[in-house]
């Protein structure tokens, strides 16, 4: 199987743990060992966050030269490098010795007209207290917005268009090369009149990219690692129930957060809709066992059993520990 | 004909220039057109020096959390992103749309006894106060010393023993990828004795990470693009003549600056002595003349004419702007 699999930028740096070399190393080492039995058998290509890790570079650089600081597909580009250099690594360390892995900085062209533009949403950086934030808003042309009693810089969050290596991508997944590629959602970049790309000053969001580059590879399976076990009905609720398998159109009928479930939810249904593979949504520790479609939440165009979202006998075909409990 | 360039860290940020993201990208442009003609005809590997920026990142890193720095094989990596991206950009700006770039994350095995982690030389990161400079040092295990009446930490430059995206590399150009790859001398990484690789903290000369690059490519031509337009005999005297064309041997006779013609001139030789191809130095905006063996100092096994340094008959074979002068 050809398996493309996104890891959560929470899955790199936990959430409150400080963000050290050290730290991240040792959350890689742990993704690479949930990932090792896929690798060992599959054509796997990696893909990951890098909300932390960009916010720590954007602090590193307003620390040292606040009116110098770089743009944001700079930074991107940094992070694939910090990030793709840890997982080709570790991953690479727990495989037999001859197995090619290759990290590959990777640009998503996005739309110079996308309705993002005009409305950026994204949280990026240091917090800011009111009075400086208005001074950088009016000085660099930065959007801001409240972020509890501090202010952030908000930039344009448009949908990825085309990921210009994925020919190459696609290449080296036929040669049975790991590719660890799109990082970030990708370095985010526009056409430009005279031919040619520029990068601009946005965020893709990381799990649209990987729903494009599976689409665009034709993955068997599209695997979405997080911190949590599967999509979940009425999440936040005492009536929460864990979603076991679901079409687009199931998911459809149903609300997810924003910021988080939400764009995962979209990202498999694309991902379905556009190719004959299924998404899993889930914990990344179960990642051998999604692409067994034995955990997480599973989302195809054909569910093993009936159409809707919670039907008793989908239970019944797959026992699962989170049933029995 | 398979080309490896070397761009020096002098041709992406010039001396004293601030290192902002707008300065680096007006760099990678004027490069980009020096290499524009030879990626249009032939097959091309592209390597760089990261040393500013990496130097940048040290900066960024001790401003914003001393305590929390991140190791040199990081920062290297994160060097290689950010450089990668913006070559991979603008020199694909300036090609046909169809032709595939990719920049590639290389890391560099050294040997773990290498003499070089007992002598430290290497300079890098900010400059302290002889105190501070003390201070770091029992605290954080550097070795550190003197540069000028200030101090800074200085790393082991081991030598580079293989290159681990080799095989991936070698993969894309013969499929007519033009590759960026082996930044700032590669992530420098050694062997550990249960298989795989772990970060060193190290820096390897970029200019040896090129010739191995050459060498184990089979190219044909390794070009070391920097800000003079040739090795220099006499360099600094009023007796200054530019070397045209040599053999190893010939140059084995003559020295050369230690930190910057000095490494240039063993890389070629290394070249040279390893492979069929021809090496040569010089400054970037000859690079096409340089592959046509019609600028730079060229190194190779027989010299079109002569076995000497400075025979007058090469300098009539090939008459040059520089010797009309």
């Amino acid at each position: 199987m050809r398996v493309v699999a996104a890891l959560g930028g929470n899955a790199l740096l936990r959430r409150g743990q400080p963000m050290t070399a050290e730290n991240q190393r040792a959350n890689v080492r742990i993704a690479a060992r949930a990932l090792r039995p896929i690798a060992l058998e599959h054509d796997l290509v990696l893909t990951h966050g890098n909300g932390p890790q960009v916010g720590l570079l954007a602090l590193q650089n307003a620390a040292y030269r606040p009116d110098e600081g770089y743009p944001l597909d700079v930074l991107d580009a940094e992070t694939e490098g910090m990030i793709g250099y840890l997982l080709a690594q570790e991953l690479g360390n727990l495989l037999p010795s001859g197995r090619a892995m290759a990290s590959i900085l990777t640009r998503i062209a996005v739309d110079r007209d996308d309705p993002a533009f005009q409305h950026p949403t994204k949280p990026i950086g240091p917090v800011y207290e009111s009075e400086e934030a208005q001074r950088l808003a009016a000085e660099r042309g930065w959007a801001i917005a409240p972020d509890g009693p501090m202010w952030r810089r908000v930039v344009p969050s448009p949908q990825p268009r085309a990921i210009l290596e994925i020919g190459v991508i696609d290449l080296l997944v036929r040669e049975k090369v790991i590719v660890v590629c799109a990082g970030g959602g990708g370095i985010p970049v526009v056409g430009i009149p005279e031919g040619g790309y520029v990068g601009v000053e946005a965020v893709i969001d990381k799990d649209y990219a990987g729903a494009l580059l599976a689409t665009l590879l034709h993955a068997d399976a599209f695997l979405m690692l997080t911190d949590v076990d599967a999509a979940y009905e009425g999440w936040g609720t005492p009536d929460a129930q864990p979603i076991r398998d679901a079409t687009p159109d199931d998911l459809e009928r149903l609300e997810f957060a924003a910021g988080s479930m939400g764009p995962k939810v979209e990202a498999a249904c694309r991902f379905v809709r556009a190719n004959s593979g299924f998404a899993a949504i889930g914990a990344l520790a179960d990642a051998p066992k999604m692409l067994r479609r034995e955990a997480g939440t599973i989302v195809s165009r054909r569910p093993i059993a009936g159409p809707s979202v919670r039907s008793p006998g989908r239970e019944r075909m797959r026992p699962r520990t989170v049933a029995a409990r």
